[in-house]
């Protein structure tokens, strides 16, 4: 896993994914006390950054596996991104998603043409569900982290920081990444070493899903010891990965750790002040830059939001922390 | 007014102004039976395609106007616009809004430092208010849109739509513009038929409030009978105006009318498919390209979402629209 991977990722994913903008507001920056610059991957194609790890594996496969066709489990947003990478591709997609993700990403997966299977994500083993599948059809199995052409996609992402931030006269800042699995947070601290080593990434959870938080302090990986029941759901997973974990240890951190309230309250911010819709676990990184300022270091900061895949009911209760909701 | 005063503002607002990007998703090509390019001004400074104008008008004062300082009245968009450009300029903003504005309009136009006067939209003539301060205080007052400078800076959308558009191989398609006094509207129009003379403007209004559809359609300026209780207060204005009418007569029309009903689906369908945060003004071209194709021609069509600035009870009412609400 190394630069020339994400560079090469960058490549074939030119003209087919999204560069999003750096956003940025006033308001935002009064509530950290320093300049919030947010990459609103919630823009990307089917609304997160997944987008970029399903095109970049599902880009690099021969013509002989893409017709046999990719399998992926997913809480749900890793499942659009390949689906739609795989549908543009003209591969079968088999998604096996957890019974109880947002009924919008289920929707949204079937809609971009994949077959969705569901599992208990509390009983069932998603990894051997799949690679019974893929065994049986002859599908490719698409990790959603721990695979080095996913985490190469992921880190185009810091590709476009780096540039973005440069052409804003920043060179050193703190880049706070929505954590799950770690893909995201090391392909862009892979990218930022190499193309703007000034930018450090902080891995950012959700209470009681901190497992990289732990794994970093502790140096050796740490699990979670709930898997589900939190409505950061996309970014819960049992632990770090095996690929990413080195990366994270080598190059990013200390992790941060926000409330479920303070994600819930850092999307209503982006509501009112950058007019992007963040889901819960997309909103961590935002929440601990707002809202644990003492936690940061230098006069800029840069929050990734992830993605915004969202019920309307979670939203609206984001809404409802707004004075005129 | 012509095509090199939108380039010489495009000048101005270089570094200043974001390039927001055309954002597009295979759910709403599915609802329009076409494909739906979307222009999402939301994400501009301040929320909405109103900063274009404001730093377009600021940025051409002479030093000592910038100086004495600005005067805009406004029912927030305008506004925030003007307020953020002053700013930036270091120059004083009084700003000059309808007491029925969205509270998140006035405090947002508060926190960028201008002084908010209130009046009475029913009852109350802002242009005279305007212009008592105006002369009373040597204020520059900076009309909404029937100002040259105005006009010309909302036309630089025109030439990013036209650009973008080319670079995604589309070269017919009809833009549809949200429209209160009609300046985005004629601005774009402009750029369109010197950049891209295959894109014909047409002009998105709420129903009761359609001025400019029945002014298009008549040949002359008609005035609106109400001129308040509309969900869409971004977007109403008495009549078109006599800069942007001649304008939009000329290139632009036949005007599309849309309920308010289907302006807050509209921006449902936002939220959902492509994470933005409409206003209901700002919803009303994407409402007509979702929920009226047989009114619109051609395999694409292209929708300027033109603000977010929404109040949270607003946006939840449509949200509650959504099956997972």
């Amino acid at each position: 896993m190394n630069i020339e991977m994400i560079r090469a990722a960058a490549g074939r994913l030119h003209g087919a994914v999204r560069e999003t903008p750096l956003l940025s507001s006033p308001a935002l920056d009064a509530i950290a006390g320093r300049r919030v610059l947010v990459k609103p991957e919630c823009l990307q194609h089917t609304g997160s950054f997944k987008f970029r790890g399903g095109w970049s594996a599902v880009s690099a496969l021969p013509p002989e596996a893409l017709e046999r066709g990719v399998i992926a489990y997913s809480s749900g947003n890793h499942a659009q991104g390949v689906a739609l990478a795989a549908q543009r591709h003209g591969a079968p997609a088999v998604i096996v998603m957890p019974s109880d993700a947002p009924a919008v990403k289920i929707a949204n997966t079937r809609a971009l043409g994949a077959e969705v299977v569901l599992y208990d994500r509390a009983g069932e083993d998603r990894d051997a569900i799949g690679a019974a599948i893929a065994s049986e059809r002859g599908l490719t199995l698409i990790r959603p982290f721990d695979e080095p052409l996913v985490i190469a996609g992921q880190g185009t992402t810091g590709l476009e920081i780096a540039r973005q931030a440069a052409a804003t006269g920043v060179t050193r800042a703190e880049v706070l990444v929505p954590c799950g699995g770690g893909g995201l947070s090391a392909g862009i601290a892979l990218a930022c070493e190499a193309e703007a080593p000034g930018l450090r990434v902080r891995p950012a959870e959700p209470e009681g899903f901190d497992d990289a938080a732990r794994s970093l302090a502790k140096g050796s990986i740490q699990r979670n010891t709930r898997l589900s029941g939190s409505l950061c759901d996309a970014i819960v997973t049992p632990q770090p990965g095996n690929l990413t974990f080195p990366i994270l240890a080598r190059l990013a951190g200390p992790g941060l750790v926000v409330s479920e309230e303070a994600a819930l309250h850092a999307m209503a911010m982006a509501f009112a002040h950058l007019r992007i819709v963040v889901e819960p676990g997309g909103a961590v990184a935002l929440a601990a830059a707002l809202f644990h300022p003492d936690r940061i270091a230098g006069d800029t900061v840069i929050a990734v939001c992830s993605g915004g895949n969202v019920d309307a009911g979670v939203f609206a209760r984001a809404l409802s922390m707004l004075e005129d909701a």
